[in-house]
């Protein structure tokens, strides 16, 4: 029975996110999400990316399998490097999956890249780092709004200054308590992640976009450093109030939840699995 | 009276093409277009670019109007340069007409600029050079289509030399009877046009466009230049085919059409009126 990782792109607009329907008795909806994005309430009946990757993938492998997503993505949230897996018992040909599945899949999913991976990989709790990009058009003029690409920018009509925002950035860095920056916090797991990267990029005229690196993300937590860093950025509060922000471990002490068009999951990194490794070896 | 012309830009996706339904009356379809792109088969009652336009310029200028287009794009057309103008008893300071029009439309369509133009302009017979873009992905890997650009962007399995195209592509510049390169042939109008730019430029790995600039366009002109041209840059006719294609005055002699979704009308020129200069220095 081998078991595939697939590497999955999505243009997030039309979806109600990645996750299909919760199983039937399923209705504690209190309980938390193991980690980062959504914590489960998605609604039967929803076109989600998990549901059309599963229907594509059956038709494949002529059998129903799950497709487990590392990262449960929210509504209107894209990826570049969504990771997802599945056991089947048919053994496909690895380098012909991508294209035999893609071309199952409406046109706004894409599998980019599938391998044979050992029986027990687990692509949420096997993930080791996760890289997200938020992009920002920022521009007083409020009718030069993004136009063509206005399902993967948030404007904002505040001009910001890249060089503030970085400066606040660089204060997430390493680990921290984030319960400042997640929705919701049921103080029954831990909210400290550690982030290794948080930068602000500006490219042409009025846009910049915030990339941020680390070992997990808290749900809404990227969409709320990149509304904390807008703050920043158009001058509303100091890029040293980032450290106080960080001591509140309250909600209330960051920036707004920007909008999820903005957001693009990148990719996803695993500890690479030694050839013939025992299962000591693996991510775990 | 002031009249008002004002410069548009849309993403063509979500539109049934510009022209809003035909006056009651309009039976005729048979009757040719005066010039370029569609001949005027829009169905009442479906989203168009005018129609949202009239109605956001009619909350502007709180009176009807008539915003008339330069270009009757297509369902799935886009324009950054689409030109359109109205008049209305109302005088509008002409530098809040963008904004307060843009305001008041949908996310897919926005009012760039604005100016007031003599009574008797028309931005159709005015016009004295058009230019379109056509954006192509160029891949025999299937399942790399384009995803987040898929609607601005068409794709084509076959992998293109955009020097041949080059080479065919010249061979379209000057003047030329181009029936062969418009849908419909009514045999009652003139389907002679000017070429002044016909260009394919490549870009990052798998992708090239193709600009085109000329004086005016038959239905679907741009649409069969780029079938033609994949064909060549494909390698299935040569370049130099260009000619007996021109010659043939037949459009079975050229290539495919190709889908609206590459397209856009990238600006619209029209002679510059003379300050206080009488009407016969006006486009006419």
């Amino acid at each position: 029975m081998p078991r595939y990782k697939i590497i999955v792109a999505y243009d997030g607009t039309d979806f109600h996110g990645w996750q299909k329907q919760q199983r039937a008795c399923d209705e504690d909806l209190d309980e938390p999400a193991i980690d980062d994005e959504s914590p489960g309430t998605a609604v039967p009946g929803l076109r989600t990316v998990q549901g059309v990757l599963e229907n594509a993938v059956r038709e494949v492998v002529r059998e129903p399998v799950n497709v487990l997503g590392a990262s449960r993505t929210d509504a209107g949230v894209h990826a570049r490097g969504q990771v997802a897996a599945f056991t089947t018992t048919r053994d496909i040909p690895v380098h012909k999956l991508p294209r035999a599945i893609t071309s199952r899949l409406p046109d706004d999913v894409q599998v980019l890249h599938a391998e044979i991976v050992p029986d027990d990989f687990d692509p949420i709790r096997g993930a080791i780092a996760k890289g997200y990009r938020y992009r920002l058009a920022h521009s007083c003029a409020r009718h030069r709004k993004p136009l063509f690409d206005r399902h993967y920018v948030t404007h904002t009509a505040y001009r910001l200054d890249p060089e503030r925002m970085n400066e606040a950035a660089r204060l997430l860095l390493g680990e921290h308590d984030f319960a400042s920056f997640a929705r919701i916090s049921h103080g029954r797991e831990s909210t400290i992640r550690t982030i290794y990267e948080c930068k602000v990029t500006a490219t042409r005229d009025t846009r910049c976009y915030i990339d941020v690196a680390g070992n997990g993300f808290l749900y809404n937590m990227v969409r709320i450093i990149a509304g904390t860093l807008v703050e920043v950025g158009r001058g509303a509060i100091k890029p040293q109030a980032m450290l106080e922000i960080l001591n509140a471990r309250d909600r209330r002490a960051a920036g707004p939840t920007l909008p999820p068009n903005g957001l693009c999951l990148m990719w996803i990194r695993y500890a690479a699995a030694l050839p013939d490794a025992g299962p000591e070896a693996r991510p775990a």
